[in-house]
Order: structure tokens, then C-alpha cells, then sequence
């Protein structure tokens, strides 16, 4: 089955496509639609649904996965992105598809193992999970692979994490401090924490 | 000229198009989309541009008018709002309409003279404005005609605020104040004010 992950924002919306038999999964697509010089806020909503929706005509997926974000923004920043979130969804139903919401810290902890994990553990989670050369960028397409993976560790029959194929030992990542390549660093401490 | 006035909301979202020559307004069609029978959220949404597309498509309006809000309400609902906001703007894009906005007390002051007024005197002067046998209702109704009124008064060369025929005085109708019908309470004072 397919999941589509989208990871919405007013300025640049990511999204990402994932296939799995249950076990392993595959990266189908990912980007970012960047909408800063698309003209005014609604030219901007269009561009993004009309995106959206093309890139759903394409992958064909069984759900589509979204951020649902209900606190720590502003009621600014809550309204437009709202704006854009709105226009995902709708690519969603007019696609046929259903639509499920996780929260922030339920993705981080469903791909990472820790709820407050930050971007770049993210991004090498997903790089990781999915047998990639490199980690997806930007950031926002990382994050909608991130939301999609989210949706198919939840479903039935699921391998906690299945690692792709490849030269990587298949350990249960499950945790992000369980993971950590030669020559990287140690995950940050988190803030108000130690600074040694 | 044609303009179509939204209030959007995720539960009922407001719409009303107003037709003018430059002096006088006639009411082309308000009413309110329900949405709180409509399924989950995305439903509710798509429900929402499903009927904003059908009414755009009738109307044919020259401009799309939008109240703008980005205040005073917390968070969640603004993420709520945004939304219904973000497909409401898309259908006017896909109706090739552009969309103008308007913030609440904007609204208020074009409609009724006085930025702080309330909802029903807001359906009053709507009421009055538009020479209608009695107020739009529900006040979603109402408030999506008073920011399409309020595009109209922002046109070059347009009477402040035209009264429709009939067999009422034509007053200057920039404000509420200068408008009480006999047996009507006067307006309530400011809160803060005098309780007298």
C-alpha cells in the first residue's frame, strides 16, 4: 500500500509518498512546494492544492497522512497555516482519499523514538528507514515522509520500524540514540539540560 | 458590478452577493453552508468549497470580499478558521476572482459607522442598506453581505452609502446612531461606559 505524507506550511509544503508490503518500505517521491513567489496568499493556497493534487493523481495513494497541529504557534501563524492545511486536505478528499492526522510529537516518537526529537534526527531517521543515500531535503519533504511513515507504523501487521535493504545492520530503530554513524556527533541535550 | 461576500467558518460559513450600479445595492442571493452534519473535517471542508464553487458559478461576481482575522481569537480556532479561510480563498481563485480582505472593524465601520458594533446591528443596516422586508438571517448571512457592502463602498466614485428604494428617508447611513426605528432600544453602551 501507498501512504502520502504532506507536512503543509503557507510558504513551502512538503510532501512524500511511501510504499510498503508490510515489512519494508520504499520512498516513491518527495520535494517541497515552494509557494514565496507565486504572487498573493490565495495564488499561493491555489498553487499549493494544485500541486498537491497532481502529485495525488500520481502516486495513487490508499491515505494521506497531515500534521495536525493544535498548539505552540501563534494565532498568526496558527491562521495561515490553517490556510494551508485547509487546501491539503481538500486535495486529499477531492483525490478520493482518506485523511488521518498525527500529532508532532506522535510522528518524532513513531520515526525517531522521542517525541521531541529535532529536525536533522528526523531527516537521517527517514534517510535510514527508507535505505537512502542521503537524508531528504529540505527539511518539510523530510518531515511528510516523516507523517507518512507515522501512518504505516500504525498499521495492522506492522514491523516496528523495518530497515530497507542494504549494507546497514537491521537493527530496531526504534530510538534515535540507539542509531549513530561513526563520526557523528552525539544527539543534542535537551534544552534547560546539562551544557557540560 | 458584482460582489460576493464570505464569513467563513468551519461549522457554518456565511455568503452573500450584492449587486450595484455605484448608487444603489440589490441583494442577489445570502445564505449560510452548514457543515456540522458533514463528517469528519476534510468532509466538512470540502463541503465548504463545494458550495462556494456552486454559488461563485451562479453569481458570476466581479470580486470575492473576505473578512481578514488575525486577532482575537486563541489559536486552536484560528488553526479552525484558517482552514475554512483556505478553501474558501481557493474557490474564488478557481472562479478567476479576485479576492479581496477586510478586517472586523473595517467591516463595521463601512456598514454600520461604528467599529465596535454588534451582530444585530449589523443585520439592521444590512436590512436597511439593501431594502430588504427584514434582516438577513443567520448572522453569517448578514456578516458575508456587510464585508461584500463594505468592497462596494471602497469603489471609486461610489455614494457612502446608498439607500435601496423604497419608502424609508434617505439618510446618510453612516451610522448606526443616526438609525434607531421607532420602539427600538437605543444601542447598548460601550463596555467600560456609563451603566446609567
Amino acid at each position: 500500500m501507498r501512504v502520502f505524507g504532506i507536512d503543509p506550511g503557507s510558504e513551502r509544503t512538503g510532501y512524500g509518498c511511501v510504499e510498503t508490503d508490510g515489512r519494508r518500505h520504499r520512498l516513491v517521491v518527495c520535494g517541497a512546494i515552494s509557494t514565496s513567489g507565486s504572487g498573493d496568499f490565495a495564488a499561493r493556497l491555489a498553487a499549493i492544492h494544485r500541486a498537491l493534487v497532481g502529485h495525488l493523481r500520481e502516486c495513487r495513494p490508499d491515505a494521506v497522512a497531515i500534521e495536525s497541529l493544535f498548539h505552540a504557534v501563534n494565532v498568526r501563524s496558527a491562521l495561515k497555516l490553517g490556510h494551508a492545511r485547509g487546501v491539503a486536505m481538500l486535495a486529499a478528499v477531492d483525490a478520493g482519499v482518506a485523511v488521518v492526522e498525527y500529532s508532532p510529537s506522535e510522528i518524532k516518537r513513531a520515526v525517531v523514538g522521542y517525541g521531541r526529537a529535532e529536525k536533522a534526527q528526523v531527516q537521517q531517521m527517514i534517510k535510514l528507514l527508507l535505505g537512502l543515500d542521503r537524508a531528504p531535503s529540505p527539511h518539510d519533504a523530510a518531515d511528510a515522509l516523516a507523517v507518512a511513515l507515522c501512518h504505516v507504523h500504525r498499521l495492522p501487521g506492522q514491523v516496528a520500524a523495518a530497515v530497507a535493504p542494504g549494507p546497514r545492520p537491521a537493527i530496531a530503530l526504534r530510538s534515535w540514540r540507539a542509531y549513530r554513524p561513526a563520526g557523528e556527533a552525539a544527539p543534542r541535550p535537551r534544552r534547560g539540560g546539562p551544557r557540560s
